[in-house]
């Protein structure tokens, strides 16, 4: 009953094959292998976007942290919510890439808003050169509390970007999770909406370690390498990142990976629902906070059920008191667990 | 025929097969794995270093740079050769991680001298607050060159650093193919040696991409996790470095298969010097910096011979000038292409 | 009729003819003028610190972006108010000295208080090696809006970050102007508070460009040498900073610029007051956030008067409504122009 | 007899007396002071440079670490002699400011050779991604060893950093002594030389403390305000920056100054030379770097006199043993102690 999040059930046994078919002989190291270039037109053609600059790496953080570099300067600041994977889980890893640029909160809550967006940048824009600059503009799509922003809203929020000349990245850890919730293509959720470089999780939905980083503007592609490169992330035996890629592309697997995850989720709420939990927002993809009360928590820990708890404490009195728990589906949970955590949960 | 590097050969079986063991149910995340522990105790045994504090990434660029920073800082500088590594081919990524601190050349050679070693530290030590200060050593073991320091050797260049209250780094990225030459033990090359943190490499010698940072001091730990996800190098899914790492050292695949990688390097450079070349310095390692003709290299490039050369063009009328090669035998290499390669190199 | 800054109007004479007297035949550079030792002396003194490590850099930004840096690691997080200049006004120059560490905002209100701290620092405390852990306190007395912590509210907020083990800094770029009003000692203020590290302020209070480092543990001395030397902040001609600060202290200078800044001030609320303005907050120092017409701003404007609207546009139809003015008075400003001032807003 | 440094000598009293005429009134802050636009234009007028974009800071370092990181990206590396201020002085500065970019040290001598400077540019640019990228050029005029480049000479360096696309910076802390031994103009020893920013120095020179940042395009303007102030050397009180520098150039004070401290020193090598000195080098600005026995560094030690011992130890036996001094004449060295050194020399 594995609940806690969505980077510790296992790989799907197709990127583990992948890693041996990959294996046969001599490969060019560096991203130069013969692997990687299927990996780009692969992505390319996904993406609808014969230009981009394809890369991997074999984190999230680096992705994001990678894509904000090379479009940020150490003077300016990344607008991104106050929950952004970003700003509260990388350890100051943005800023250290960034050369100490500055992240500044845009309102109050998982998805942000075009007023306070529009907000946060004028503040921003007014004091000339004492005050941080302004600088991309960075949504999470699934959002970290599990939501997802329509097109419309990406788009409304990269205008507001781009009316300050500043581009818009797209931190995609559940990339796969929201397109399917969506039903819209890849090339619509992300340059048709403004977006202009992506971070492509593969790792959270099936992969071992792999990320992509699109950039829609080819223009940045050295930059970034040299980016990667002293960054530490650009590995020799590369073609094992290519490899997981590919396996990942092949066959919509990312896709299938990305509904069963999601049904999963849509499973577990149905039932949570049912007896009686409410949700701090409704579930759009793979994750959900329901409130249960603390006696519920107590048996489903005592079970053996891993989850955080975000609100509230485990320890008290007050049986009946609502504690918030983070559910998180991956591709791999069985239903017999839903249908066991469930049951306990129901008493 | 494939001489280029050894980064680009296969991962051994046993590491493939490793990711499938590896991938079984739900593993925390992020070093927690229960594979991690294992590997942990091992390389402890191994190092007979019981309190050793011991970490994995997945780049040999991002073991020194983590290593390095978490030494060294900003306005230090580190000593190393003129050929390190991590002066040629990091692209400016330790004084990324460092915060800008400098590397010093000692010397002009592969293997530094304590002569010229403490003619370096001299020269930084003498300026007060304007120069840069002392910092660590770096070691390259075996070198860039494919030669190897031995134990005495580590320790005068490592006690030269002490007497400056300064650490010792091994960049330890054929540390195997260096130790089986050597004959010696782990903790002789190390820690007995004077040196204070090790740059392991797995990934030369087999693995699909794997470096343990080791410790001797477990005072660094907790700065060197905090560095690791800062730099984006710890892995969610980390059970599959784990993984890797595990079966490098089970049943001393790790040892084989830098015995194998050096045995091969032997029967080249035999073969070789019997057809007339003479070599830079006699390899100790896996690699070789061989001077043949230029009509030979042209034949052994027609034939499709991989590798670099180092000194002199191939295109060129003189037919007898000798030309530099750069040749690196990995694990994998069929004794079968190295007589291919010598019987056209014969002509 | 200058309101707009205190870094707008002349140097005190004294300080002006220091330059001169400071002139005079060779001093040894970087700090080892014999003034300097004056300095060091005379501050000590004054925050009966006899062992405190005192240094001088020419712009109140190093100041603090160097106490900071030396108290910071990259990975962790400043916390500061939200109007705070080391995060408003300040370009990113404490995350440039940082290394990329963060600012963490407490609160919504120019002064900190002990729940919005312990609620900031909870946050940042809770999630391990993901999150940017806990940093250093900075706290600027005056504050940005004019106002003074008592010294038990400084005790206060310290206390609180000396239990997650973390130091506090001060950032007393107006620090005579608040001991002024607060008629305590500088020791009071300080270190007898908790505080760590103060920077303090002479170039508002009257000196051309001028503020003191003091840490009261002397261990960070030479740490603090390096990052200044690093920051291209050491003078080589130390003396004429040294020379400013000594005439700065000599007589008690300091404190009657402040006296008379904030009795200036005073005059200007009485009168403001008198027709009819309203203020953010009462003011306490030398600054004051003042509600006017628009139509009084107008005219004041006309007239020529300096000074900066932070709430509301100068250009508008509604010649009634309120738009907040800040408004500061320097040491220089003359009464008469004060008199004339309230004269022209009385209409 | 202080002959240490050009940086422990007074200022020259029109700089002094600039103080206070600049200390009238208010003045606008942070560079917009009426006294900057003087100086911008006044500069403009001696570079022959109308679109030129002109800043001030307070030390050389800053000057040099702020131009040189507007031209070098964090993963390039910048070219100067092995005895570069910048390399040697600045304790890692110019590698903070610039992000951790590397400096490549140019053949062996004060003075770069287009020889060593295409072999060392040769070596950088050979290996992709993996090395440190070519950068910019930087040229100390005069020398750290007190020698001049001609024109030409600057131009030939130049041209080989143009062809790779590479800009030229010229670290002109004694730029005045160069100019006036030169007798060229200011434009033909910078931009018609192919130099793209130079540190004007004013510091060694007589002023208390003030360099020029001089960019001949002024596309650069922008980027390298917000680069001062994130490195908080942006003044407040700028008006005594400008006040200092519109003095400097005032009546070619600064060319008159520098043919002062050119004279002194040619009056003390001629000295030198008669009691049989010998010189490393020829002086050809004001400072000269002298062989002279041991007995004689004992007198002149023993008298006082001010200097520093570049190779040899004062202590030891040898009376006839040859120690090298540097001997460094500022602006306000009187004759008379350039007599009674020699006198003292001579014995």
């Amino acid at each position: 009953m594995f609940f806690a999040s969505d980077n510790a059930g296992p790989a799907h046994p197709s990127i583990i094959e992948a890693m041996a078919t990959g294996n046969d002989g001599y490969q060019m190291p560096y991203g130069n292998d013969t692997i990687m270039e299927k990996v780009r037109d692969r992505l390319r053609v996904i993406f609808e976007a014969p230009e981009a600059a394809v890369y991997l790496v074999a984190t999230g953080t680096a992705a994001n942290s990678l894509a904000l570099a090379t479009y940020c300067q150490p003077w300016q600041t990344v607008y991104c919510s106050p929950v952004a994977h970003i700003f509260e889980d990388e350890c100051n890893s943005p800023e250290f890439y960034m050369g100490g640029a500055k992240l500044t909160l845009v309102g109050d809550s998982d998805k942000m808003t075009p007023d306070a967006l529009r907000a946060a940048m004028g503040h921003e824009a007014r004091i000339a050169v004492h005050s941080a600059q302004p600088g991309p503009l960075s949504i999470t799509q699934a959002t970290e509390k599990g939501r997802i922003y329509t097109c419309d809203e990406i788009a409304a929020l990269s205008a507001i970007a781009a009316d300050l000349g500043q581009p818009t990245h797209l931190d995609g850890a559940r990339f796969a999770n929201a397109l399917v919730a969506l039903g819209c293509t890849a090339a619509e959720m992300t340059w048709k909406a403004g977006v202009d470089v992506v971070s492509f999780g593969g790792t959270k939905n099936g992969c071992i370690g792999v990320e992509a980083v699109i950039f829609f503007d080819p223009a940045k592609a050295w930059e970034f390498e040299l980016r990667r490169k002293r960054g530490a992330h650009l590995f020799s035996k590369h073609r094992y990142l290519s490899a997981q890629m590919l396996a990942y592309l092949e066959g919509d697997l990312w896709l299938d990976l990305a509904r069963q995850s999601n049904a999963r989720m849509a499973m577990l709420a149905e039932g949570l629902r049912k007896i009686g939990a409410s949700f701090v927002q409704e579930p759009q993809a793979n994750m959900v906070f329901a409130r249960l009360p603390r006696a519920t928590h107590k048996r489903l820990k005592d079970a053996g059920a891993l989850y955080y708890l975000t609100i509230g404490e485990l320890e008290g009195d007050d049986e009946t008191e609502l504690l918030t728990g983070r559910f998180v589906c991956d591709w791999s949970l069985p239903e017999a667990e839903i249908r066991r955590f469930l049951d306990i949960a129901a008493g």
